[in-house]
Formats: C-alpha cells, structure tokens, sequence
C-alpha cells in the first residue's frame, strides 16, 4: 500500500491527482507517433516512490523503443523516458517516509515522459541545492552508463587514456568529464570540426573529426603509436576491428550500443598476441538490486563531485513535454551537443 | 660470469661438456626436418642457470615454430622446447648458489630439446620428492598457461562452470585437473568417443563428441540453459561465435590458441546485452617479470597440491629425444590423450 504525500504530513500543499499527462507512443514510427494522453497517476509499490517530474532526459533508447526497437522491460512503464528529476510526492512500503518531499534525480526502467512516474527508491539520487532540476535530469543515465562501462566493466584507471566515439553526445560529454575527473587521457572522435571544437571545450584532450580523419590513424599518432588503453563504442559492426586497432597491449574495448551494426569481424590471432579484451553491457534490463549498487557507487565516488559543482552534465537543449516528437528529431537529426531535456508543466 | 657447479662445491662429479646433443631444425617443415645437431652448451647470463635436461616437454608451439609459424622472441634459443625438468648444474650473476645442485622443472623462452638448457631462476619450480621427472617436465607450459588464462584473465571462482576445447589435450587435460580442484565443473569437447571416454575418466564431469553432436546444443542441455560461466578456447574461427552461444550471462571466452583461423565474426549485440567478455593471451612474449610473477602464483597456490601428490599432469608417451620427429607426429595425428615428453639421453 502506498502512503501519499498528505497522508503523511502534508508536504506539499496540492492533492496528486488522478490522471495526468503522458507522452504516449501511438504506434511503431518517426518521431510523430508521440502524442499526449491523459494516463492513470501510478501508485507506487513495494521499494517505489513516486515522483512529481520536473524534467525529463531524453536518451537514444527511447527513440529505440518509439521505432518499436526496444520493447521495456517486463514491468516497466510503457511510456518512454529513463531518467527524470522531480519531487517525491509519494511513498511505497518499504520506504523511509523521510524521503517524502525530496528532490531527487531517478534512473528509471520507463515512463519518464510524464508529469508523475515511478522510481525505485534506491535509485534515486538527492538533487544538491544548487543544481538545477534540468541539469539534475540530465545525470542519471549518462552518469550510471559511464561509470559502470568505463569504470567498472572498463578498469580505467588514473593516467590511461580513453577513446570514445560520439564525443559530443550525451555518453560522450559525460565520458570526456568524468574521465577528467579521474585524470585519464581522452580523444574523442566527431562528425564535424566544429563538433570537434565543442568536444575539446568540455574537456576532451583530442578530438578527431572522423569524417576527414581515419581515426586509427589519429589515435595512433596522438598516443605515439601507444594506443589506448580503454575504447568506449556504441557504434560496433565495422567499428569493432578498427577500435582494437586503436588499442594499446592489454587494452579494453567495452561497447554500449550498436548504431553501425552488430555484426564484427575481429581477428582472434591479434586480440590474443595483445591481449585485448571486449565486453559491453546494457543497463535497462538489469535486476533493481544491480542499479541500485550503481547508485550506490554513485552517490560515494562522483556526488560529492556534483555537490562541490565540479561535475555538471553538458546541456543542450530545453524542450517543452508537449514537443517531445521535435527533442527526438533533434537527437535523430545529430546536430545536438550534450543532452536534451523535457520540461514538464504542471497546471 | 657464470660460475660452473664444480667451482661451487662439485655437486655433479661430471665437468659439464663444451658441446651437446640438441634438436634444431634444418629447414621450415614437417617433422623429418627435426635433426639431432652438436651445438655449443649454453653460459648462463644474469639471473639465468643452466638445466642438464632430463626430459622436456612437447607442446603445440613448438610445431608451430618448425613449420616456420611461430619464430622464438628475441634473445631466445632457436632449438625448440618450452619445459624441460631436470637439475641446475650452472648458474650465472644474481642466482642464490643454493640452487645448485637443486631438481627443477621451468619454463623456457625455447632450447629445451637439448641435454642442457638456459631457463630464468625466477621461472624454475623445484621438483618435490616423489614426482617422476618425467612428470615435472610436462608440468610448466600447461600449468603456467591454464592458471593464467583459466583463473586469472578468465576469473574462474568456486562453483562455476568451464567449458574446455580439446579436453584429452595437454592444456585440455590440466584444464580439467585444475578446475575439479578448485571446485568447478568442467565440460569437454573431444573428437571421439574413447577420448571422451578418457577426458571423464581424468576428471571431466562431461565430455562432448564434437564430431556426432553439436557442441552448442549440449552445452545447453547439460546446463539446463543457462550457459557455462568460462570457455577455454584454442579454435578460435568460427567456433568463436558458437564459444559465446555457450556463455551464459557475465560469461567469459578466453582465447589461448587460433586452431581454427583467426578471423571471426560475432555478434556484438548479444554480447553486451549478455555482458560477454573476450580475451585471450600468449605466454611465450611476455616479460621475464610477468613469468616469474606466474611462478610465484604457482608455488603458492598450485605447488602444495603437486607436493602432496594430488596434481599431476596427465602423461601421453615418451619418446627418447632423438625421436622427436615422431613425437611431433605423433602430437599432429591427434592421438595422444596428455603430454607427449622427450627423454633426454647423457653419455
């Protein structure tokens, strides 16, 4: 059973309502099958809470999942959006009531694109005074993605260097900062100069414009012909032989997607003579117990980053919940640096 | 300098010859051009002793640097041979005099087909009481590269599940003796029944006829779907993709071998949304710092077992060294069930 908000002191002044506004996808398509709806304001369960959205991320799985590409996982919300920042408004059991009435940044498996969602109470995240709620919506995906793939599955450590490619997306700028704050080396690769420019500005070492440039080629040069010690990819098919191509002995190559493709041919003979290593993961389908870790790991080795300002996500753009089908052209369109957000209205 | 045993306390009553009986090859080949040559007995430099071998073992590379595959590293003899046991009759700067005198068994950059060898200090294991030479000799290259490969890049715990190609291999059969002593479960793959036969009888809790069954198939059927934890694989090709069919979820695929070619083709969106990894590695380049550091692993963690006679290599046949191109035939017919051993004849 869960305990609303003015059941339990009064936080805030208005009553949850009923129904709300949800961005809905009509059926399988182009950006618009996005419609609003009006949905039932859902009840949070066991370990949930409920969160009054302030702004939503948009991330590339949603646009996955509005082509029909990307099926939510059993359980979650049909309603696009993995990540939100917002107020709890509303707890389940198992929850400490003190958490009522908090802002809160949310990883979540679905239904961000809304005026209320539900969250896992271990993953949520406490918004610093001082971070604004569009940039606190703006972490959790990116954030989670980075650290378990570069850090974790990655190994990266103090004084390697990174490749990531897509420098100025949402994962790469997240990349390019948390990678500086952990004193690694990062190159990243763009499709533009002035992308390239954008990257070196939030903090990239090198930026190769991989449309003028084999990027091979370039990391080899940068490094000295060194190499890499850890590549963050998302495109894979024929990226996957060029990325261990770019990898330094006992490098890592750990993928995150599959925009060119999921088919690789790799050469076995040269991933063993250099002792290289490929893995990646995917975060939505995880068990809650393996993202609340993350969070956990989070909130010890990066929060106090973001409390002291040190760490804020790259920003691209604000769009209204009610234009969400022109936030996913401008993803698809690729003109944008950092993430984009939805600002939900209320009333 | 070296300092020759006599000059340390005459532990051998024989002067160590100038020159010895040794295998080299006359030409890049098959078999018959393995020739017994008089070659120079080696002086071992810093931190190196000199080996009057009692028998050396056969291993895969050895055939694949007689056919002019697979040139010996930099500094290393061009007679072949990877292991050898026998006693340390000479040693050169930096070696404890203690040694002298002492019954080894080590790893050797090449040179062991010869009645004396150079190997690293660092890299000898002294022979207990009790263990055959015979034995210690078959000992290192399988050790060394199963422990590594197996337990440190493959992370192997207590519980899991591997999957091991050639099962009455060299490698195959030590895979199976070290895993059942750490617990795991083994599944082999054999290309006959009888080595089937032979792979349970070692230890293999199940034992796969690649050439009557699918092994992808049977791997899910024996572990009831859920895929193994490890796959040891010295194929490479196209069972690479069919080695990741078999891994169940965090599974990791461990190259040591590219039997099969080394071109492969997989799919990269099964491997991150399974969190897959790949990996691989060669012994025979590493460091001399890396070898030793695997020697010391192995007296701490597998030596006690040899010592309290519940680790030993399984032994194919010996062949007196003159005979070494029947050995490699004998190793390239497939027949032999374990280590094939020369004995090394003296005076």
């Amino acid at each position: 059973m869960a305990r609303m908000e003015q059941a339990a002191g009064g936080h805030m002044p208005g009553k949850i309502p009923e129904t709300m506004i949800a961005i809905g996808i009509a059926e399988p398509g182009e950006a618009d099958v996005l419609r609003e709806e009006e949905r039932p304001v859902p009840r949070p369960g066991r370990d949930q809470v409920l969160i009054r959205t302030a702004y939503a991320g948009v991330n590339r799985p949603d646009i996955l999942q509005r082509k029909g590409l990307y099926p939510p996982p059993e359980g979650a919300s049909d309603i696009p959006g993995l990540e939100v920042a917002g107020k709890i408004v509303a707890i389940g059991d198992g929850v400490a009531s003190s958490l009522l009435g908090t802002q809160v940044c949310a990883l979540l498996g679905g239904g961000g694109y809304a005026q209320y969602c539900l969250a896992n109470a271990n993953h949520c995240l406490q918004v610093p005074d001082g971070l604004a709620p569009e940039l606190a919506a703006a972490f959790p995906e990116t954030l989670f993605t980075v650290w378990h793939n570069v850090f974790g599955r990655g190994w990266a450590r103090q004084g390697e260097t990174l490749l990531v490619h897509g420098g100025t997306s949402g994962i790469g700028t997240m990349a390019i900062k948390l990678a500086k704050l952990f004193d690694l080396t990062v190159i990243v690769t763009c499709g533009t100069d002035e992308k390239c420019a954008a990257a070196r500005a939030i903090g990239a070492d090198h930026a190769i414009n991989y449309k003028t440039a084999d990027f091979v080629e370039e990391v080899k040069r940068i490094t000295g012909g060194a190499g890499v010690n850890l590549v963050l990819d998302m495109v894979a098919g024929d990226y996957t032989q060029r990325n261990l191509d770019c990898l330094a002995e006992d490098g890592r190559l750990v993928t995150i997607a599959v925009l060119g493709g999921a088919k690789a041919t790799i050469n076995m003979a040269k991933l063993m003579v250099r002792r290289q290593t490929i893995t990646g993961s995917t975060l939505r389908s995880r068990p809650d117990s393996f993202k609340a870790l993350l969070a956990a790991e989070i909130e010890q080795n990066l929060w106090p980053f973001v409390e002291e300002g040190r760490l804020t996500p790259e920003l691209d753009r604000i769009f209204p919940l009610g234009e969400a089908a022109a936030a996913h052209r401008r993803m698809e369109g690729g003109e944008h640096i950092g993430k984009i957000v939805l600002q939900v209205p209320h009333g």
